[in-house]
């Protein structure tokens, strides 16, 4: 949250625990095929709130100065990894993510991408004052494409909303959502309801209206228990446990039939893992054949929903021990036309782009994974 | 919940929609290889309060009939299925599950069963007044001795506990676990809080003082939301999504070091399914290779744990589209040693022994799953 980030601490070598988590370097080996690279998932970051302050009114610059940013209280980074950021991604001065030159130097450059998706994780859609939260949303939409998105071509932006309320949320997306340099709408993964609600729909109305996939990223918080048993102790056990909230919303979307009210709405899943989908598109699929008298606007099988509206970002990428299980998965997945590459920058949980897919999937498929699967979703070029 | 059952109408066939889930009928086709049955899910029932009454002492038959059974509000079974019990299923007197005679002719005796493992469903663990619950689980186990498990050496019990505190299940695991009808303990896998949290250690502590294993069954409600995201608006979510609870569960057992605080502990987890446990072991090792220092009673990969502490049963047997994801499923979970057939008897969903498993696994796979595994985790014989 803005309000706090200048007084977080400059990371020293000092304050990196031994077992801390390390970036990972660039190797000096020689790449392998060089493929068209698209990131799916950067992570800008507004650096202060003088930046943030040029885009917000007045009316709510006062509301953010004294009453400041409130949420539900939900998961958490851990702190010797500031801004969950890599140690080597803070710019001279600022926050990670916070500087374009230097993620330029650092992500775009280096790696070659040849595009970029902006994912600015700012909180506005949890705020529990919702037309506060629409206000930050609408601040930080403006900053991405007057800071990053014109001064950057290889930059796309995505559409922060107030998703808590779906009136509020499509006013957002009409106001914006025909600026090319928007690609989708951005929302976290722990919502108060599940979004096939019916709270949420006139977003999804907004999002067809305007041809823009609705993007669902880790994190968030809802106002209750993070799992379906309470809340668990640990930072490893939220991180470990995400695709728990992902997989409530998959059925949720489904269950609700909200593909069969908005037929070309498309759903991109971002950083939730993805090896939990077959299990999951299996269950449903068993449990609708047998109970769809419920819910019947769900008119195909629930898995024919998921392999028809889902795109799924690799990071973090599966790491099953062995490497034929990784390939069983994409085959029983059968969504190699919806996975897309994404780093998670400047995350310290980073994905390298030439060490993220195992060398033994056939080309086509990586070529698609690391880039032509968004290019045509986002139609980028 | 016994004050509900004698109100429940008798099913007729005008009642039963055209879509409702059948009971599978037993097929008229000769048997493939004769193998020893074990059914790890049946669900006694108390026929009535009056039965109940025989085995609660007088002051909580009185708050049971003055204020009744007080709970949070949870998943419900639908409305079509009366006590989620297979059509064929309803003694002529009483509810599903309620008489032992009509049992050992449908289950029993109808799939020779080489032995049975009840798991009465009542809701005493999940009272909010934990004394109250405590008592009612005392009476059901004392009811599951005098009048299933010894008049048939077929059957054994499971102990029911007032699980949300701790010391008054392990006074209960102290007062019969040395009961050789009694084979584990019983919990629901909706609790209050992550099993792995202090408040149940003392629990553990009394199972592993009587080496008996935890069973965890579907179902239950811990006060909050059912997913991470908030209430699904349908059964068929509720049905769908229950691998959610069961998922938090292994996380937090693992995670808070459970298996090292007790090396000697089984659990077994019953009716969740199981084609979401390699994902998440992937994603548990995958996550504490990396953060590790935060929960540093794990020593060992949490896969080792899962695959050296977790039993799990089949029912509802997996139903991937191609047989073969179903072998690789079993490859890559790598516990065969560790699954257990069950019928979920009376239930709507019943797995009938003689289809449950494909005829291509190895004739030991399927032996061992089917029988065996459970012989050797309950020491029957």
């Amino acid at each position: 949250m803005v309000a706090t980030l200048n007084r977080l601490p400059q990371p020293t070598s000092q304050s990196v625990p031994a077992n801390r988590p390390q970036a990972q370097a660039k190797p000096a080996a020689p790449r392998r095929e060089k493929l068209a690279v698209i990131d799916c998932d950067i992570h800008a970051a507004m650096p202060n709130d003088a930046t943030l302050f040029k885009y917000l009114p007045t009316r709510w610059q006062q509301h953010h100065t004294t009453f400041g940013m409130r949420g539900h209280v939900g998961g958490a980074y851990p702190r010797a990894v500031p801004n969950a950021a890599r140690l080597d991604s803070w710019p001279p001065n600022g926050v990670p993510g916070g500087d374009l030159d230097f993620m330029r130097q650092q992500l775009l450059d280096e790696w070659d991408l040849a595009y970029g998706i902006l994912t600015p994780l700012y909180g506005a859609g949890g705020m529990l004052n919702l037309e506060y939260g629409a206000a930050l949303a609408s601040a930080i939409n403006d900053w991405q494409i007057a800071e990053w998105v014109e001064p950057e071509p290889r930059l796309r932006g995505s559409i922060l909303v107030a998703y808590e309320d779906g009136e509020l949320a499509a006013q957002e997306i009409d106001r914006v959502g025909d600026n090319p340099g928007f690609v989708q709408v951005l929302l976290v993964v722990r919502t108060r309801e599940p979004l096939g609600h019916r709270k949420y729909w006139k977003m999804y109305e907004a999002a067809v209206r305007h041809d823009l996939p609705i993007a669902i990223h880790f994190g968030g918080n809802g106002g209750a228990p993070i799992t379906g048993a309470g809340w668990p102790s640990h930072y490893i056990e939220d991180h470990g446990g995400m695709p728990q909230a992902f997989q409530p919303q998959v059925i949720s979307l489904v269950t609700e039939g909200i593909f069969e009210l908005f037929p070309t709405l498309k759903i991109v899943l971002i950083e939730g893992g993805f090896a939990w989908v077959p299990p999951l598109m299996w269950r449903m699929d068993q449990t609708w054949q047998r109970l769809k008298a419920e819910a019947p606007r769900v008119k195909r099988l629930p898995s024919d929903y998921v392999r028809d509206h889902f795109w799924i970002t690799t990071q973090p990428m599966e790491e099953p021990p062995q490497p034929r299980y990784f390939e069983q998965l994409l085959t029983q997945m059968n969504m190699n036309d919806k996975l897309m590459f994404a780093t998670d920058y400047p995350h310290w949980d980073f994905d390298a782009p030439d060490r993220a897919l195992p060398a033994t999937l056939p080309l086509e498929v990586r070529r698609n994974i690391m880039a032509e699967n968004a290019r045509k979703l986002y139609k980028l070029d």
